[in-house]
């Protein structure tokens, strides 16, 4: 083992609003060794993903909160470098839940063998992990696009926007993408194959589109809520669905936007549009519909028909100032924070 | 034919807020003559629905607005008095949309033949007909409750909620109703079979419900909006479903509530607890679901299984006053005018 200190990023205290450096801390700890049964694993790629706010926080939602003082949790690709469990050996690549840390031990349970020549490991974290599966679970089976339909999603050159607009393409839909800035909006045109892509910090952004749903909308993935839905609202089409997988430009409010109360007006467009809104978890759908994501995806993703843009971060020291970009919209791609080399 | 003279309420202006007497002329006309093709209906019973609110304003809806001066719309149940139709004879007893007038021409499409021998013919205005087919298409195809789920309905002794309600209890769900007033509760709860009914005008409602509900809300079938929606949407369960068929409570509004904008705790309370929240016009459904609902509905009301009470209002004149009141919740039960006796 070349090292014997295992860093790890820990909570030391809940963000109000944005989270700042001052909410973390970096610990040093020994590196420990596994038990009868267990695995460790050098952490070698860390995913950062908006759900993790929720987390810090000790509102009520659908993850239990990270402890203060806890190591913050996530998604990760390693390497075993010693096992006592029979399914593991040294050497092997594993995706696994590793946290916010250099080292984890792992009972196996979690853990998922990844192909040892694997072109990029760090795609499991992506379009052939939990991101990729949400993009295809909501798109396909609450938003069940059918050809010639017109699809609009935000956060377009994001680890799940950016496959949402790519599935909606194969499928034969006009899609329109909504992103931060002209550099993101042409890459998703250029790269991504979107037909059109907008630029939320536009301040004509709500007319341009109008402009560009001339047909209207028939899905519109929500995951980011705000300025974006309050501009899609209006122009969604009778029997639209709106599958809601995140709500990122609300989750660093400390307070509800100012008045008037407007839910009576989402209410009202659902009611005249006959419109379905419908959250969902992935990690509800796993043992139902994973199987079928990854046929279709790793199929994709071998014939070049879906990409992704990862933004790598080099350092395990650098995530808490990575994850606040990526509430602000900072990251251009996937954020995958790059713990150690291969 | 007894009378030579079509009585006839007209839109006099679109009302601002709640309708008045204003809003509404009462007119007189020749009763017309059908030409070939033809038929003539005595108009018996006028169904009073909140969907009509709409089509006194001309803000974009589901429904076109009724042009002022025009005869206000609505279902009718009719007898045939004069007929140059090959379908129909003198003395049929028909559905239709003869609108709010004593005679009405047809051209036989819009006309179903009803039962000659019917015991109410009222009932297919309402258990029978459009809100019975509401309820069924509601509860059943979106909100899909199953056996020992907590179902929540408002406007329950009404002719919507009335039977959701009842077709709840028949699937074994546990039936709480929000209804105003404490006689309309009793009457929820000891004719109906409902589980509880809560008044809405309890200062206490919002403790109430969740006393009402300890394992949560599965469904929560929506046809009023407003306040008994915000004490809802707190106890909703993971994976609730809530069908929307209208908002009774906005229909009058001319603004929308103070604020703080609370349209993010509906998207926030739908994406944790992976909730579906789904517009219908039953009118989309006619074509592919209404004979099964037909079929289940005709069996259990025959077997008494599910019944409705009539608000019975004597006279076209005052259907006006009749509907005003509906929208306030003045009614107890399904509002029908009596324009004729049978």
């Amino acid at each position: 083992m070349s090292q014997t200190v295992n860093r790890r990023i820990v909570l030391a205290s809940r963000p109000v609003g944005a989270p700042t450096p001052e909410n973390f801390r970096l610990e040093e700890a020994a590196v420990p060794q596994p038990g009868e049964g267990q695995v460790l694993v050098r952490n070698l790629y860390l995913s950062l993903d908006p759900y993790m706010r929720g987390r810090m926080s000790d509102a009520p939602s659908y993850v239990p909160p990270v402890a203060i003082d806890a190591v913050m949790g996530g998604g990760t690709v390693g390497r075993v470098v010693d096992s006592r469990h029979p399914a593991f050996k040294a050497g092997d690549l594993v995706l696994g839940f590793g946290n916010w840390q250099d080292y984890a031990l792992s009972r196996g349970a979690d853990l998922t063998a990844l192909p040892s020549g694997m072109a990029r490991p760090s795609w499991a974290l992506s379009v052939l992990g939990m991101p990729g599966f949400t993009a295809w679970y909501g798109l396909l089976k609450i938003g069940a696009p059918k050809e010639g339909e017109t699809v609009v999603v935000a956060g377009a050159s994001g680890a799940v926007g950016s496959v949402v607009g790519q599935i909606a393409k194969l499928k034969g839909c006009r899609v329109v993408g909504v992103a931060g800035g002209a550099e993101k909006c042409r890459f998703v045109v250029d790269e991504l194959g979107f037909d059109v892509c907008l630029d939320r910090r536009d301040p004509a952004f709500a007319a341009r589109l109008k402009e560009a749903v001339p047909a209207g909308i028939d899905v519109y993935y929500e995951n980011v809520g705000g300025a974006v839905f309050n501009a899609v609202l209006p122009l969604i089409n009778v029997h639209a669905r709106i599958p809601l997988c995140g709500l990122v430009a609300a989750y660093n409010a400390t307070a509800l936007p100012e008045g008037p109360d407007r839910m009576p007006v989402l209410q009202r467009a659902l009611l005249v549009k006959r419109a379905k809104m419908q959250g969902f978890i992935i990690y509800d759908h796993y043992a139902t519909d994973y199987a079928e994501f990854a046929r279709d995806m790793g199929a994709w993703v071998a014939d070049g028909k879906v990409k992704i843009r990862e933004d790598m971060v080099d350092g395990l020291e650098n995530a808490p100032k990575a994850f606040a970009g990526l509430l602000e919209g900072e990251n251009f791609g996937k954020v995958v924070v790059r713990i150690a080399p291969e």
